[in-house]
């Protein structure tokens, strides 16, 4: 079972793929170029051969700073194998990895949703530094795949007032449909009079905006709408820089985080899932042959018809 | 609409009663000893005339450093009018309270609901200090009113992996009924044994244990349970003093911590029980009319026909 | 005892002054305009007819959200009565303030320091939200009298290793001698130059920036040269809008915290000062007669002959 | 330079010894038995060979949760290569190490300092996890020789009122001379009376209690005598189990916190004796040349003549 997905972060190349659940049993031809993941090697006491897993890329050095206060994912060295550019990428018939990055799939988690445990990891990641918990009002400015992963996440966590902000109506009507409380259409209209809006039908200010568009009107709506003391978190990626009212955040004490991929993460995601606090189905669009897989990567890319995430079935 | 409860904390005297939703239309004539709440004299903007209620019980000095720094909680001069022995109750036909201790029920959350906000938020307040999220593992010990609403509210936070203990059958039957993962009987054996149980039953050791019985016996099982760097939190009291093995938490960085009443949680609380992520009704074991109360309070003491909450009429 | 001094966070006109000590047994004419402070009426168990005190500009509702949860700085309500444009001025014969806000000085706080007392408390809560403890390296971007007091504050707090910038010499011959371990002269350069610099000078990139300097350039050196997970604290205002590059914080997870004002500081500034622990003497430049204090506030707001602090006796 | 020190934790065993400080230049031959440490090889890309340094003992396998979480101080897989019983010990020609855990001491940090690296380490992470920082007000319970450190390093954090208790008046003499605020003989008398002396002396309840002299006595007093909401560091090792006042804790939300060695602690132990935020001249009470290790050892065990640290000369 492979997986095509968003390019992470609104970068422009598109950098993982097909690497998140796999048989080991599993034993095909490889072409080259883009394809699902085969067979890996593993060595962890947790996961044993015949094991559905899915691996958190990105490994890391294990003995500078970063590491060993428990920041792996800042980690200098860290290299992130989806990046075919710089790394080795995952397509192949065998792929070896550390074990300790090996997450075994529990029988509740379909091959599916184990398909989806890395971009969750992203959300869930981006919920935990945020602190969304129980009762927190939560802005997501953006309703791409990653906003709606935000909003399913959230909710896992205890959300209880979240509005959903996008450019496109249809995205807006996704995240209704994947219980967003209130949704905001942003076609028009300056940032603070959108604050504003987002105030209004929310009741209050919201205690966390995750700014999933990447842009700078997102970055701008997120600052004027978030409550004194809250929190704006990048989970997008915006351009090299922006033009931003920081000094409004400042004297509200409203904090400006980033996040970057995700860190002791994949356990608490596959928890959820297997829990069904979380249900991605809804993001699932498309499904595709192994033979298709090129269609399906074409698909994804373009958005056409408007594809979310497209499985291979392999 | 009153409501009869659980000593909090396990105390022995019934503390706190009746004092949770009142209609500002209710007039009823006071006869004095028990008896549902009436009117209250609220100032507050964000409540109007007619508007269904709860109050936060236990008013404090907003001047001391606990208060300045939001600890609202341990205040050396809080007053918690709950507390008949020491304070006037609240059992009359006026009642006056500051405002910003009054809370508004929305239209989704039911009268019965209301009435249950006050030990919820005991749940609430616990699951917030030790620090229950998505995907957190719990062991909850005692499965009485509290553990069951300790339960109810770390779902609620998130947690995936909740284990309940008690010496009664029914009671861990009830947590089952709530969505408990898992139960253990511990009417016998030690706690290092009922630990090792503990472990094979939840396939880990808990990141948090909330110990809900106020015996010694929890104590110990917590701490031998729990895994090193979580936490135990003592939200049931135990007696003046115990012998624990606090050695054991120390050298495995498990903290033991207190909780006391709550602080900032009402508003959190009542958002979780509008939008459903907590449901109560199945400790509401009994109803009685107006003139019947005297017979709830008495069945709610003894704990008769497997009383919990017992809920009065107006 | 009064004492001028500069506009708080950068904002051009000079806000608050004369506000810090005060005998009860002074008693003199007012004559409009700027003059010291006169006689404070408090009423707070702590305090005593007689001694001296510092108050805490800046009441608060004690009702709000914000306020219960220990954040009165942000409250919504809040009236900074040094604001002489929005609400009556401290300078006058009487001054009636709430007893919690009212902070006695101990014997080994002389008045010149508790004239002091205010701004430092600023640098303070900078380090408490940034989390400066021992061994943190610390770049402050400014080294003006906040960042002069920020330095000094660190280093109380632990900081090892703390580089100041300036675009002037004198200021980085101040902080020299305030005990800055490093500083850096940034009349040119880019920002991510002078970020190698300061990685260079300390052997390290910082784990927190405290920006002082109120500028987008120094917001832009902060980014680029604090480590990974650590914190960029807007000590000073910048403009109304600035550009940088927010994204490279971001994927760093560089975290860009606001600060405003101070809570719960006054007691620990008030007891660093008493045990010596900071040294704010090198601070104050000139010394005024009382009648010479329209050239005192002249002389500070001129910045002439190196004014930083300049104090007028009583 | 090797160093012979007290028991860690108040175990019975002498575990660790002569394993701080070497010269890579060092050869002399091992006769078995106690001694000092010779030659370190290492494999880090910040120390070259003739540097001085010291190393932090205890191996952990960098692969579970806790290691990846950055608690790698309770790594269930952890190795504490002093306990000799165990591990080979470090008492010999050469000792392999991870060069991750090998620090090298800068100039500023004398030989006889770098021995002290290790236990110092000890009360740096001690005052970490209890939050120890500017005006924090403290109560040291047992004023030997790792609480004599604890008030060293406290002072490092910006604690500015500290009591150190003790059953000995040398102790509390010694107490004085590193800088207590204020000491207190606790022979005798009873945990609650005591605590009402150390509110009288201190001029208000502490907000941390570390205790370290390894009793229950201690652990009683530090529960009465910490202030609501502060917290109680189990730094000494007291019985298999304790009675104790717990429930006391709990309704005041005092929280009981456990130690274990330390976590990401020696660079800022080494910055902070590097910068001369600590002294710790005055607990190295004896000097030997190398041929009298074992007269060394003795001396420290016996704790005769006072010593207190014992320092071999190689």
């Amino acid at each position: 079972m492979g997986n095509t997905y968003a390019p992470l972060h609104g970068l422009n190349d598109l950098r993982l793929f097909g690497n998140n659940v796999s048989y080991n049993s599993v034993d095909v031809t490889e072409e080259g170029g883009w394809g699902p993941v085969r067979t890996f090697q593993v060595a962890s006491s947790e996961v044993r051969s015949g094991d559905r897993v899915t691996i958190e890329p990105g490994n890391f050095c294990r003995r500078c700073d970063q590491c060993l206060a428990g920041k792996y994912n800042v980690c200098p060295q860290s290299s992130f194998h989806a990046n075919v550019a710089l790394y080795p990428g995952c397509i192949g018939r065998y792929f070896q990895y550390p074990g300790h990055l090996v997450h075994r799939l529990p029988d509740a988690v379909s091959d599916e949703e184990g398909a989806v445990v890395e971009p969750l990891s992203v959300a869930v990641h981006a919920c935990r530094r945020a602190g969304v918990t129980a009762g927190t009002t939560l802005l997501v400015t953006g309703g791409g795949c990653i906003g709606l992963l935000c909003l399913a996440a959230a909710k896992a966590f205890g959300a209880t007032n979240i509005l959903v902000t996008d450019i496109k109506a249809s995205s807006l009507a996704m995240a209704k449909k994947m219980g967003a409380d209130h949704t905001l259409l942003v076609a028009s209209g300056d940032a603070q009079s959108q604050a504003g809006q987002v105030r209004q039908l929310m009741g209050c200010m919201p205690d966390v905006t995750l700014e999933c568009s990447g842009t700078q009107a997102g970055l701008c709506l997120g600052i004027y709408a978030t409550k004194s003391r809250g929190k704006v978190v990048q989970v997008g990626l915006s351009g090299a820089t922006v033009t931003v009212p920081l000094v409004h955040a400042g004297v509200r004490e409203v904090d400006v985080l980033g996040v970057y991929r995700f860190v002791q993460c994949f356990p608490i995601t596959i928890s959820l899932l297997a829990k069904k606090k979380v249900d991605v189905k809804p993001l699932i669009t498309h499904r595709f042959e192994f033979d298709e897989y090129k269609k399906a990567f074409e698909m994804f890319r373009s958005g056409e018809d408007g594809a979310i995430k497209c499985m291979i079935s392999c």
